[in-house]
């Protein structure tokens, strides 16, 4: 059973399916208008998204989770619950972002990047926490974000890297384990949703 | 077509694929009790799922594949044929597990972790050689294993960690690629399952 | 709704889309014979695929998209439109090949292996720039290739790789960022698709 309020001018495929209903007393789906849910994507109930909301394939949003508006969400891209994305950011295939993180305006992840919430996965008995994405960062394909980093507005995560501490506002963050470095001149600035 | 034993208490979404008959002479899939499988998940014929198995949305379990009891297999995650799995072990998103591997009792894999198996692929002809994962091992997330690898028991592989060679029992595996250190005290012991 | 042009011996999975009509006026896919696509994939209109074409599960072919004979598109894996691909090729689970990549004949992508085609993303605009890939490269599980970047003829890219220069044919890469080496002895020469 699925249970959705969808706003004017937003296109669900038929092999979509928008608010998967996890739970009984869950609340339907939000769709904002002039959306578009491609075949294979799921989303749950309990989710609310703003208006331009563009998915790729097989995408997933689960439960507790808040969208802004002109959001890409890309193809086998992951936002698993619990999880609040600003407006204008593109995230692209294959990305994961677990429950508990936060994602500002502006902000790129590129293909394969993965934001964590466990530092020690069943060893040690800790709080989630989730990694913070300032407004207007951008991060490469392939990187990986530790638990609980906060990732200053405005800066880089390179393709591949491993973020392991807190990166500053524009800031480059490069290498495994990140080196934080300045940025370079061309990069400063904010980012724009093209 | 599709042909499964299922055991009580299984529950399966109507989007999802318990025994795709892969050869008309396979067996049914088998699924232990208390079991659920969500929207999207294939699971193959000649695969034995313990009691407790819980999927994400579009994971796929493929052939000769035996699973223990208590296992979570996350959305988009592959248990590519051939692989035995423990019992009490978490899989998370994108995870992709190759044939030959072995994953011991209260593994965990963090979000696109990769498991390999072929050393020289395509160029020298060698026998595929799945990793060999210890019990209480926990390996970070976008972490790579090389084929053949065997990981200690009760060790522990960083976030994004590239493992080449062996790691002894109770060591961190951390870089690319990965050093093996002496494991920190917080870490020591065994891992569980919450 | 689905248009798509089929040649002799291609099997089509039920829950397979073969001519996803992305828009009215797009020209039927075209499958070469002996093909097998299974249940989850999709492929656009205006792509076009040799014979032997195999995939897995939930794999996508964007638009515009052209792949030589003989070439298996593992699960998950995305070939994301404006895509040129040869023959003979393997591309494993969960990869990401981004508009404007060129894969030779002969190539090996391991698990998760990335292509990218945005150096600065959000923040620079410059064009779109995909990887070039020579006949008989392989590259290995969780690798990234930068954008523009030319992969020479029988070069490898090691698991884990952040490949950021172009690479000289018959070359290693290896690390984050990747350092070219020469060719070990036993990698010298081409690949061969089993």
């Amino acid at each position: 059973m699925t249970r959705a309020d969808l706003a004017a001018d937003v296109q669900i495929d038929d092999g979509a399916t928008v608010g998967y209903e996890y739970t009984p007393d869950a609340e339907p789906a939000v769709v904002g208008r002039d959306s578009q849910i491609r075949d294979g994507t799921t989303v749950y109930c309990d989710v609310e998204l703003g208006s331009g909301f563009v998915t790729g394939h097989d995408a997933l949003v689960r439960e507790h989770t808040t969208v802004g508006d002109d959001v890409v969400l890309g193809t086998k891209a992951v936002l698993d619950g619990h999880v609040t994305v600003g407006s204008d950011v593109s995230i692209q295939t294959g990305v994961y972002v677990p429950p508990g993180s936060t994602v500002g305006d502006r902000v790129f992840l590129g293909p394969n990047a993965v934001l964590t919430n466990d530092a020690y996965p069943l060893r040690v008995e800790t709080d989630l926490e989730g990694a913070v994405l300032g407004d207007d960062v951008s991060v490469g394909a392939n990187a990986t974000i530790l638990p609980g980093v906060t990732i200053g507005e405005g800066s880089f995560v390179a393709a591949g890297a491993v973020v392991t501490e807190d990166v500053p506002p524009q800031r480059l963050a490069v290498g495994v384990p990140a080196e934080i470095r300045p940025l370079p001149d061309e990069l400063t600035g904010g980012n724009v949703l093209a």
